[in-house]
């Protein structure tokens, strides 16, 4: 997607087996975002633990790269292998919870086995990472196209005025490779000249809308208007909202949908005044293993810092300010599960179908039991 | 209630006819409260344009109080009528929507009609001034009263456990002249060693919740936790909300009922989990000429500046900072409305009833067209 007109994706590099790998600091979005170099495995590991990077496939395709830059590292022969193993070791440390990190170091570790120099380990671990952020970018690429013959068919219904899409968090391409997930078919849309508006919401309290949803959707020269997360329910009943499009952190094989706090609500809303409410996926955040999602997916409580506290831009300088008494206590639950029953449909990359074990299986078929 | 352990009114005089009226500069919550000595009529004026006082019985209280100061600056015999006739003016001029600011004044207006010299006027303006604030906060009172009877059945059903109450946007004390609305039955219940525990939603994008609800609740001892406005569902979703008490801005004949935006989403939230959502209301935010609160009651939009920018503390000094990016809109509608169905019921001073006209006109017989 664009930035200041010009392409990228979130992670790229130059000609053949090259000796940095670039990416995005997004530490300081939507203020300022800065093209970052990555030259060695420890940069790589650095820049996923200390969120430069962040989103589950951005993880996962600088893990592959950070792989390959070890792989460059590594001396000749066994002490290259011991070396390698190590660094997948730290690279694998780097995030707790990215399925997809663990996935594309897997990718890569496979790619090198039975490898034995040093040239062969180093251009396969490329040829790895470079598959893992193709392929991600790819599953994006579809889940815009099969959404976006949703947003077709709401526009045909309402020639000449945009399509209204309410978004929460931000299951963007910043994210992602490429595309994004939610926001696959919102871009896929607006580059066809269907005319769309997105809403965003704010997503206290780390606020991922209003910083980075807001500022990747205005790069790219979508409309849209940042609202608090209280503002979804009035849009609806009011009939300013055709479609809500939400990512996903992980969805149970039922089709309860865990995602950012908050989007349970904007279900809520959309099914009191009938507004079709998608999730949009790649299927490694299909958990097959799981079925009850309000019984069974454990929701992370994270630091009370990040409601007291809220930083912005003052006078050219990033502030934290104290939103509320210093002496009470808040509570910050990351994640709610929307059930199965309030969500219309799910785009994946394999298509659209229903939140429902029939449905998920049909374009799954060889997760059958 | 109490601020540091001393109880107090939100506006207060000392001794008879006196020269002052005190109130806070609530400007700087929850970082600062200020008390302030209003002088003059224009001290009255100003404190409510300036928003040193909110909410609208204390609006209405200061402009009462306002009025008797005006008395006390008027000339004798016919002079002393036109000059106490422009300054009423003047307060009612200060905020355009507030109910209560017009009432108060009339109050005051009848009380010192037919009166000609200028003692009588002044004892009568300031007496006019005093019942306001005294009936006004006895209304507090009888909610909560009412209200409290919700709470200890609640109580009795899980002894030595919190009742777990969640609450949106600021109905509190800070805004009434005492007890509050929606808080009412909470500092009831609490005063009467009846353990509770409120969840404060920030209530985005003004943090009336964090920056108002909080201070008050914790100033008065009560146990509380400043949720994100995207939290309240997946607390009732884990059945760790026993009860919502929300106030109005406006509620209709029919029980449909006007409040800060994101009132709706926890209302369905409540219906969908089957917790009791209730609404304290005085009788005066009753409007009985209207009936379908989502097609007759017109919603504020304010300024995206509210949205685009928070305020807060950093080093001892109150700061704005830039929240999302420069180039983005922001909408910001200030109320939504909540429709019948979803409301459990309405805590008058009367009493509590359904949200419907058959409940509402049940209290208020008088109102039977």
């Amino acid at each position: 997607m664009k930035i200041n007109g010009i392409p990228y994706r979130t992670i790229w590099t130059e000609g053949d087996l090259p000796e940095e790998v670039f990416t995005f600091d997004q530490r300081f979005l939507p203020f300022e975002l800065k093209t970052t170099a990555l030259r060695t495995s420890e940069d790589a590991a650095l820049a996923i633990e200390r969120m430069l990077v962040r989103g589950a496939p951005l993880i996962g395709a600088t893990a592959a790269f950070g792989r390959y830059l070890a792989a460059r590292e590594a001396p000749e022969g066994e002490a290259g292998s011991a070396y390698l193993e190590e660094r997948t070791a730290r690279l694998r440390k780097t995030r707790p919870t990215a399925v997809d990190l663990f996935h594309a170091l897997d990718l890569s570790v496979q790619a090198t086995a039975a490898v034995y120099t040093k040239e062969d380990r180093i251009r396969r671990a490329f040829q790895a990472a470079v598959d893992f952020a193709g392929a991600s970018a790819e599953q994006c690429r579809q889940i815009g196209l099969h959404g976006l013959d949703l947003i077709r068919a709401i526009s045909e219904r309402k020639p000449g005025q945009p399509v209204q899409i309410l978004t929460h968090c931000n299951a963007g391409w910043l994210a992602c490779i490429d595309y994004g997930t939610a926001t696959a078919p919102i871009y896929a849309a607006h580059d066809l000249g269907i005319p769309v508006h997105v809403w965003v919401d704010e997503t206290r309290p780390r606020n991922q809308g209003s910083k980075i949803t807001a500022y990747e959707l205005g790069q790219h020269g979508v409309p849209h208007t940042v609202i608090p997360d209280n503002t979804g329910g009035h849009l609806m009943q009011h009939g300013l909202v055709d479609l809500v499009l939400v990512g996903t952190d992980r969805t149970t094989r039922q089709g309860d949908v865990a995602n950012k706090i908050g989007t349970y609500l904007k279900a809520l809303a959309a099914k009191d005044n009938g507004v079709p409410f998608y999730v949009g996926l790649p299927s490694s955040s299909l958990d097959f293993s799981l079925r009850d999602g309000l019984a069974e997916i454990p929701i992370e409580e994270r630091s009370e810092a990040e409601v007291k506290y809220f930083w912005g831009m003052d006078g050219g300088q990033v502030r934290r300010v104290l939103t509320m008494p210093e002496f009470s206590k808040a509570a910050n639950y990351g994640f709610d599960v929307t059930p199965a029953r309030l969500v219309t449909g799910l785009i994946t990359e394999r298509g659209i179908c229903s939140a429902s074990e029939e449905g998920i299986l049909s374009l799954f078929p060889e997760k059958v039991i």
